[in-house]
C-alpha cells in the first residue's frame, strides 16, 4: 500500500471546509454587469482577499483598476524556480430569466453531487481549486514553483480595465507562464487543452438616405433605398460558399500545418448531429476546411444584426431614412483587429453607392487572437497531468470564442497562458440552473498540485520570480 | 354685363351655409383606422346621408360593407344622358402627433382663408364640392347628366371591403364614367390630371437558420447566418443602377410612347432641388428613364423594412435565428400583383442558400395599376374645365402612389376614373395642421357644375342610366 502524500491527506481532511467555503462564496451576488451589484463585486474581492490570506499567501492585496477591483497574492520563496501566474475571476453573469431557476441562484443547493448556484461553474468553483492546492502544499512546507494569483472582477463584462492594469503592473505580475482557472474540459471523461482562442473585431455600418422616411409611391424610382444599398454591401462580404471576399482579410492568417489538421481531425465531431441540434438543414462554410477548422482556426465575418425601415406587423410602404448593420469578425493568429477594420473600410469604399452616405465605425471590445505552440513545456506539463487525472490524454483544441486576457498576458507579460480548468459545457454557464460537479472541484485541487509540481520540474525560467 | 347663371347665384347665396356645413362635418372624428372611432365613422356616414337628402338626391341610403359603411345617392332623371359616378370618402387619418397641432384637429379654425382641421383637405372639403354643385343645379331644375354618389368610409385603411362591395353592387353603381373627388392639383395656380396610379404588390421574406440565436464564437464558421443569406437575396433584386433583375418583372410593363415621354418631359422638375429637399447627395435610378418617368411610369421594388439579430446599443456577437424583409413593389400598367409575386418566388428559388430555410409570404393590400388614355372624352372635358378655372391647361401626370379604387371601378363597373379634386400637396394631408383653401372649395363647386355640363355635351353613353 502506497502512503498518501501529505498534500493529498490535507485536501481530504479539509474537504468539507472547502465545500463550505464555496457555498459561502456563491452566496455573494457579484454580478459585474449590473451597477447595483458593484458593492457585491467588492464584497467578493474582499472574500477572496481573506481566502488567499488564510491559504498562507503573501502580499495579498485588493488593487484598484478604475472599474471592479483585482485581488493579488503571491508566494515567491522558491529561488531559481519558475514563476506561475494563476488567473481566474470572482465576478459572475446576471441571473435572468430568474423564473427558470429551480432553486434560488444565490442560495446554493447540492443535488446528486452537483452544486447549483450562479457562478458555481463560471468561475467560482474553478478558481478556488488552485487556492486549495496551494494551501495544501504550503501546509506541507512550500511550493515547487513561485506562484502569483491574479483574480479579477470584470471578466464577464470584457475586462475593460484589464489591459491598462496589466501594462501598469508588469513588474508585480512578471511570470514565466500563466495558468488560467477559467475554461472548460471536453466532457467529464475527456480532458482538453485550448491552444488558441479567436480574436474579435467589430464594427457598425450606417447607410443614410433621405433625412426622413419617404413615401415609396411618391419617391420610389428616384431614391437609393438605404436598405438596398446596405444589402449590396453586406452581400459583397462573402461568396456563395461563405468565403470572405474582403481583399486582404486572410493575409495574416497562419495556415494550418499538416500536423494541426491531423490534431483537429482526430477530435470527435458529427456534422449531422450538430445540424440536428441547432435545427438547420445542414452546416455551411468553405468546404476546403473541415467544420472544426472553420470554428477554431479560420476567421469569420458575421452580420450579428441588421435593420432598417419598418419592422412591425403588417406593412408600411416607405423608403427608410437609414439602415444599419453590426458586424463581428472572429480573428485567428496573426490577424489584427485594426488591420481587419481597415481592410473592410477599403472594401466598402470600392462599392459604388450613389445617392446614399455610408459610414463605418469600430465597435469597442476588440481582442487579439491567441495561439500557443502545442509543444510548449506548459502544454506538455498540463497534458501529462490531465492524462493522469482522466486516464486518457487531452484533446488539443482551438476554441472559436474569444478570451482577450490570453493575448493581453502575452503582450504585457511576455507569457503564454495554459487553460487548466475543470468545468464542462453542460453546466449551464451564463444560463439558469448553473451547476458545478463537486468531483471537478476535487479533481481540480489535485490537478493543480500535480501541475505545479510538474512545472517545477519541467518549466524553464526563474528570472521572473526575483522581485 | 352678362347675367350670372342661376347655379352661380345659388352657390354665392349659400356660400356661408356650405362653409358652416363643412365645419360641422369636420367636427366628426371619423378615423377609420382606430376601432374606438368606428361609431364616429358611422356618424359621418349618417351626416353624409342627410346632406345628400338635403341636396335633393334620390335613393339616398347607407349601405353595409362588412366594414365601415358606404353612402349612396343618385339623380337619374336625364334619359339618354350619360351617368357619372362621383366618388369620395368621409373617413380620415389619425391625428397623432397631436402635440404638433396649432389648433385642435376637430375644432375647425379659419385663418387667412384656410380652414384647419383633420380631413379638411383629405377628403371632406373636396367631397362636399360636387354635392353643393349638384344641389345648385337641381335648384335650377335638373342635371345635365345622371349622377350617382358613392362616398366610402374606409379609404384611409386601403378600402378592404370595397372590391367585394363593388362586385355585389354592379347594377346599382353602373355608370359611364367615375369622377373622383379625392386627389390633388399641382399647385394653387396650376391644374393637373392624373392619368395613372401605380399598383402595389407586397411580400415578406423570412430566412430561418438555427432554432435560437447562437454564439458567433462557438458556431461562426459552420452556420449560414440568416442575415447573410437574406442580404444575398435582397442584393440580387437590383443592379448597381437600380434596374430590377427579377426575371419577367418588366414583362407586362407598357412602354412609354414618344408622346407620353414628351408630356412628362414638359412638366417642371428640378432634380437638384428635390435632392436638396430630401437631403440626399443625388437622385438614383436607371438613367435611361427621366426621374418623373421612373416615379410615374416605371415599376419599383423597395425594401421597406429589414431586420435580423441584435439591433440594440453596443454589440452582441451572435448568429441570429432568423431575418426578415418587407418588400413593396409599385406596379405600372399592365403588371399584375400575382404575376409579380410569382416572378419573385421563382427568382429567390434560383439562389442557392444551403443551411437556411426561406419563405415568401404575400402581404395583403395589393392594388392593380391604373392608366387611362389621355385622349379619353372624360379627360378632355376635365381638361377643358380646369383651363377655364385656372386660366392655364392642366398637366397630364402619372402619380407614383397607388389608389386601388380606380382599377376596381374599371374592373367591376367597366368605367374609367377621372381625378377631379382641388387639394394641394402643401395642405398637410396625413400630417398635423391639415388645412383646405376655402377658395378651393368654391373653385371645386364651380368646377363640378361645369364638368357635369361638359360631360353632358361630350361624353358618350346613356345606357348605364337606365335602371
Amino acid at each position: 500500500m502506497t502512503v498518501k502524500p501529505e498534500w493529498e491527506a490535507y485536501l481530504q481532511t479539509h474537504r468539507e471546509r472547502f465545500l463550505a467555503e464555496l457555498v459561502e462564496f456563491l452566496r455573494i451576488p457579484s454580478i459585474s454587469a449590473l451597477s447595483a451589484h458593484a458593492g457585491d463585486v467588492a464584497r467578493a474581492a474582499s472574500w477572496v482577499f481573506h481566502r488567499l490570506q488564510k491559504a498562507g499567501l503573501h502580499h495579498v492585496q485588493v488593487l484598484a483598476t478604475g472599474g471592479h477591483p483585482v485581488v493579488y497574492g503571491d508566494w515567491l520563496l522558491a529561488p531559481d524556480k519558475p514563476t506561475v501566474l494563476i488567473y481566474g475571476h470572482f465576478d459572475i453573469q446576471p441571473v435572468d430569466p430568474l423564473a427558470q431557476w429551480e432553486s434560488p441562484p444565490f442560495d446554493p443547493v447540492i443535488r446528486a453531487g452537483h452544486i447549483y448556484a450562479r457562478g458555481a461553474s463560471d468561475d467560482k468553483g474553478n478558481m478556488l481549486s488552485p487556492v486549495a492546492a496551494v494551501e495544501a502544499l504550503l501546509a506541507g512546507g512550500g511550493l515547487p514553483v513561485n506562484v502569483k494569483f491574479l483574480f479579477e472582477g470584470q471578466e464577464e463584462i470584457g475586462s475593460p480595465q484589464l489591459p491598462e492594469f496589466l501594462a501598469r503592473q508588469r513588474d508585480l505580475l512578471a511570470c514565466d507562464l500563466v495558468v488560467s482557472a477559467d475554461g472548460l474540459q471536453w466532457s467529464p471523461d475527456q480532458p482538453k487543452i485550448d491552444l488558441g482562442f479567436r480574436g474579435i473585431a467589430a464594427f457598425q455600418i450606417d447607410v443614410r438616405g433621405p433625412a426622413a422616411d419617404q413615401h415609396s409611391g411618391l419617391y420610389g424610382g428616384v431614391l437609393h433605398n438605404p436598405n438596398q444599398a446596405l444589402s449590396r454591401i453586406l452581400a459583397s462580404f462573402h461568396d456563395a460558399q461563405g468565403r470572405i471576399l474582403v481583399e486582404g482579410f486572410y493575409d495574416d492568417v497562419l495556415d494550418l500545418s499538416a500536423e494541426d489538421r491531423i490534431h483537429l481531425a482526430e477530435l470527435p465531431f458529427e456534422a449531422d448531429r450538430l445540424a440536428d441540434r441547432l435545427q438547420v438543414p445542414e452546416l455551411f462554410g468553405p468546404p476546403e476546411y473541415a467544420p472544426l477548422e472553420r470554428i477554431g482556426a479560420r476567421p469569420t465575418l458575421e452580420i450579428c444584426g441588421m435593420g432598417g425601415g419598418f419592422q412591425g406587423e403588417g406593412m408600411k410602404s416607405i423608403i427608410p431614412a437609414c439602415a444599419q448593420a453590426k458586424i463581428s469578425c472572429r480573428l485567428v493568429a496573426d490577424q489584427r483587429p485594426e488591420r481587419i477594420i481597415a481592410a473592410v473600410r477599403r472594401h466598402v469604399k470600392r462599392i459604388p453607392l450613389p445617392g446614399v452616405r455610408v459610414e463605418i465605425r469600430e465597435i469597442p471590445g476588440s481582442a487579439v487572437p491567441y495561439l500557443m505552440p502545442a509543444d510548449h513545456a506548459g502544454i506538455r506539463a498540463a497534458a501529462n497531468v490531465l492524462e493522469t487525472l482522466y486516464g486518457t490524454p487531452p484533446y488539443l483544441t482551438r476554441e472559436g470564442g474569444s478570451i482577450a486576457a490570453c493575448a493581453l498576458f502575452l503582450k504585457e507579460l511576455g507569457a503564454y497562458t495554459v487553460s487548466f480548468s475543470f468545468s464542462c459545457a453542460d453546466e449551464n454557464l451564463h444560463a439558469p440552473n448553473e451547476f458545478f460537479r463537486i468531483e471537478s472541484m476535487e479533481r481540480g485541487q489535485k490537478g493543480y498540485v500535480l501541475l505545479l509540481m510538474k512545472l517545477g520540474e519541467e518549466l524553464g525560467g526563474g528570472t521572473a520570480s526575483s522581485e
